[in-house]
């Protein structure tokens, strides 16, 4: 299959194309890296995206960043700006991608374990994260002869140097456990299915 | 208490007043009518609303509106503007508010049975209502010493008119039986809890 992978260089990512690429053909794309370059924040730079790619079997996106910061000093523009980039980002590359993703496609989105299990200055993440997964549910009733799901991995154990001190406690998954389900959404016949890494 | 509610002209809203002014003192908050007008989509507005109002004693919403339209047309724009009303509204009147609601004070906030439940051309009221419950279950913890929940309604008997097609062989709740669970959330001692009124 012809797979595309937006955030193909990062820490997720990279596991997610090791695993894929032994047996599909893989568009990495990134903001700055790739064989592609997007931003999911901007909407002239995703439809640019999807011109030059054409269409695809399977759009996976293991990207997006959100506002870390306590509740009680947190502003709506610093709220709003995880909405934008996790959230809309993701949610643009479907609204636009559908367009793009061949029938029997797939989408696979990437949410998290702060979803269901908060952390001090995480609440904007929790947000997020949670409207992806509604969003996931809502959208796979409608998607016509397509698939979406999300994968909801908890902390990475190859980020553990850079979140580690938010995840107090949290048991890490290895990259390449939480790229194996990438290729469970991908091949299989779920949709609108959040497969918990944790 | 001194409990404002925002949006305590509508449907909703105008049940919440009647059951709680039986014994509490509401300060009545629309976009339009009511004792203070504000727009939550606009920051100034909600900044000047609590300059008006001083110190409260709970913060309660029954607004917000989402787009609704086929996942196969919608636009990125139409999907924000859900976000910025419904989500950001509620979110906006929290970020703010925390500083005006006295020591013990709670805040509630409106959901829907959406987030569990999509139906046909829902897909961003999924997604909102859904993130809307992930920021309570998260902002519960950091709130230090006061509280929050929501209350997720199915479709509003009163309603029917309005969004009966869109909630076919849904079953209903009548406004009053809705407006128990902001009385619940009120004077109980639940927080991070989302009431389903279904
Ligand atoms: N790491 C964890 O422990 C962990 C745990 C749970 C959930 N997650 C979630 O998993 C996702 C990926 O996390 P990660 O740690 O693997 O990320 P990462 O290492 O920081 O990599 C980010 C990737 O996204 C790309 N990117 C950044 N901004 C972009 C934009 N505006 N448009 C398109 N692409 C953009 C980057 O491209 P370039 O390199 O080309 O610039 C890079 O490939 C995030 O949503 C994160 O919340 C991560
Ligand atoms: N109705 C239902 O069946 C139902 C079911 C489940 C969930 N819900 C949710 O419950 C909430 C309330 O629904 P409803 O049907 O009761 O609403 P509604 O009857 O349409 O009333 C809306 C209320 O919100 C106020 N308002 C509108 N825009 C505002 C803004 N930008 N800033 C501040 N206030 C604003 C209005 O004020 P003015 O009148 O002063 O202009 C009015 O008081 C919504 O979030 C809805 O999604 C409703």
């Amino acid at each position: 299959m012809k797979v595309m992978v937006v955030g193909a260089s990062g820490t997720i990512g990279r596991a997610v194309v090791e695993n894929l690429s032994r047996d599909h053909d893989i568009l990495r794309v990134g903001k700055t890296q790739g064989d592609l370059q997007v931003d999911l924040t901007n909407e002239a730079s995703v439809t640019r995206l999807f011109a030059q790619s054409g269409k695809v079997d399977a759009i996976i996106a293991t990207t997006g960043s959100v506002h870390f910061g306590p509740l009680a000093e947190m502003s709506s523009a610093q709220f709003d700006k995880g909405l934008q980039d996790k959230l809309m980002g993701q949610v643009r590359l479907v609204l636009i991608g559908q367009h793009y993703l061949k029938p029997g496609g797939s989408f696979t989105l990437t949410t998290g374990i702060l979803t269901q299990h908060p952390i001090r200055t995480g609440v904007n993440a929790t947000a997020v994260n949670a409207a992806l997964e509604g969003f996931v549910l809502a959208a796979a009733n409608e998607l016509q002869g397509q698939r979406i799901n999300a994968v909801s991995p908890t902390v990475v154990t190859e980020a553990l140097d850079k979140y580690g001190s938010f995840f107090s406690g949290f048991e890490s998954a290895a990259a390449d456990r939480v790229a194996l389900a990438y290729r469970r959404s991908l091949e299989g016949i779920d949709n609108g299915k959040v497969y918990r890494v944790w």
